[in-house]
């Protein structure tokens, strides 16, 4: 390949994104300078925080037509010019939406190799991972049979949120928008139970599954979901913001839930960043994968193969059509 | 005095409660079976959350049509049935809106003397003052040089978390009402500023007020104020969600701010209801009671004599039209 293709924002998407929001553009390689690599990229991860980004809604900055889509990805070292790195050494950086991208090394961390494939590392092993981990564990604190209730429980966030609150001995309600995708919350993560929120009621299915409220909800979406969550906690009991699918695809901010729902309940609402909890990675990292070792964690992955097919994916993702974790698949 | 005079609600109030929602009935005196206590009251607490309790929508039960209105109160014992009660012993209960209530001894606490005038064990010195000082050390966790905003800062319990948080060397701005309120405010209770929310830009003068944003807000009524001030929360800020003045006179429910704003804060926000925190009672009177002594905390009352006149009162609070703790006197 002498080629980098990268594919950049060409117009601020308006609802749920669509491909001719994107454009691909090709340019020569270069060599990295000093204090940089330059690598092939192989796995890509799409989450749905870059729509939020691309609103110029996001902590993590703007993404602006004509600008590299950004994403965390992981590639191999081709030429490295900086004594850390070596050729053939796997980092995950955020490098975007490109095929050979040049990094500078402060921004690229090796992988750590805990014999689980590498594409985890853009998921359960990685941010998504680290997100719940430290959200449920730090921020939520369970209890022995607290009953967690977690949106977007197939997804990358919410499975791991899910399988650790049962390793912690919770009983767990997940939600999500397919059959298919509650099929595989209960009958492969193992949660206890999963509502469909797009056929069933969820507040009545909430009242059902958590008849003495909800001790935990890890919110991935806002909205309704949430709005139907915080009229059903129970006393003292925690609250972890954490995404807001629901409203990525908006141009404008909706309201939120009356906060009389947090006084009756007496409970602790807190907004979780997964930036703030990088000293809990290497703990997280080593738990995990022991999980995964042992059986006691599943994940699910929705790969494409081919950059140029980043664009309708994260298309379908923010349609909620994906089916778990999604990642390009960028090279071998 | 050979009848006990009662106001009962008369109809449920449609917005801003009107003296024609009330009526004052007369009964006939009766004696304290065994394990109560008859008392003439002296001074009657009205406070907003009353109003929702008119709405159905107070954790601390509901009040109906012909009921007797609710309130907490101070009395004296004129005849007791209880060995543990006797004769002109001061006793505060939720006795409501009538002259001489019998009273389970179970529900009457004996007023300990700790050298200040009685009124303020409705106001400072009782569950408004425990709910400042409850939520403010307690849930909000006050540090050196923390920016505290707070709302009804004139108001009975406003002041106190106001006056407390100076105590405890933070920089704090109020939010009140009024010039008068205001002047109060920072003249006498000592805060740094105070914004006028009827006249001032209140995101406006919170940017000015608080450039680095707020590190605790206290919040006592929701609505646009509680918006205003979750936008410009700084970084790992505790918001106390203690009352709901903006809606508590409303028949619906409003919608809240959007979780974004916890988010991006990676704020903590919690839920206040002052009944969780009879633990920190003795310690609470123990220490505002020093506090009135030592000149560093003062309070504003509202007084107005006389049991007929607490529809009109109650209206006027619930209008914002009071100024300080609102108190019906009721008998010497």
């Amino acid at each position: 390949m002498t080629f980098n293709t990268k594919i950049l924002l060409k117009t601020k998407c308006i609802g749920e994104p669509r491909e001719s929001d994107f454009e691909e553009v090709k340019e020569a390689i270069k060599d990295p300078k000093e204090g940089q690599i330059r690598c092939e990229s192989l796995y890509l991860s799409l989450d749905p925080y870059l729509r939020g980004k691309i609103n110029g809604r996001h902590i993590s900055g703007s993404i602006f037509p004509g600008d590299l889509m950004a994403g965390e990805a992981i590639s191999r070292v081709q030429i490295s010019n900086d004594p850390k790195f070596n050729e053939g050494d796997l980092v995950i950086s955020h490098s975007g939406w490109q095929s050979q991208p040049i990094i500078d090394v402060t921004k690229a961390n090796k992988i750590i190799d805990h014999g689980i494939p590498i594409s985890t590392y853009l998921g359960i092993m990685g941010m998504p991972g680290l997100t719940a981990y430290a959200g449920l564990l730090k921020l939520a604190e369970p209890k022995d049979k607290d009953v967690v209730l977690v949106s977007a429980a197939s997804g990358a966030v919410g499975s791991m949120v899910g399988q650790i609150a049962k390793i912690k001995n919770c009983r767990v309600i997940g939600i999500a928008g397919s059959d298919k995708k509650c099929d595989w919350v209960t009958k492969v993560a193992g949660m206890d139970n999963c509502i469909n929120y797009k056929t069933e009621n969820l507040t009545e299915k909430i009242k059902d599954y958590c008849p003495k409220g909800i001790d935990i909800y890890f919110d991935n979406v806002g909205g309704e979901t949430l709005q139907a969550a915080m009229e059903q906690l129970a006393l003292y009991s925690r609250v972890v913001l954490c995404g807001l699918m629901a409203q990525y695809n908006s141009n404008s901010m909706p309201t939120g839930p009356n906060p009389a729902w947090t006084i009756k309940s007496r409970a602790t609402v807190k907004g979780m960043v997964v930036y703030d909890h990088e000293d809990q990675r290497e703990q997280c990292m080593s738990d995990i994968s022991k999980w995964i070792k042992d059986g006691r964690i599943q994940y699910l992955e929705d790969i494409t193969k081919g950059l140029g097919k980043a664009p309708e994916a994260f298309s379908r993702l923010m349609r909620g059509l994906n089916y778990g974790k999604t990642i390009i698949k960028i090279n071998d």
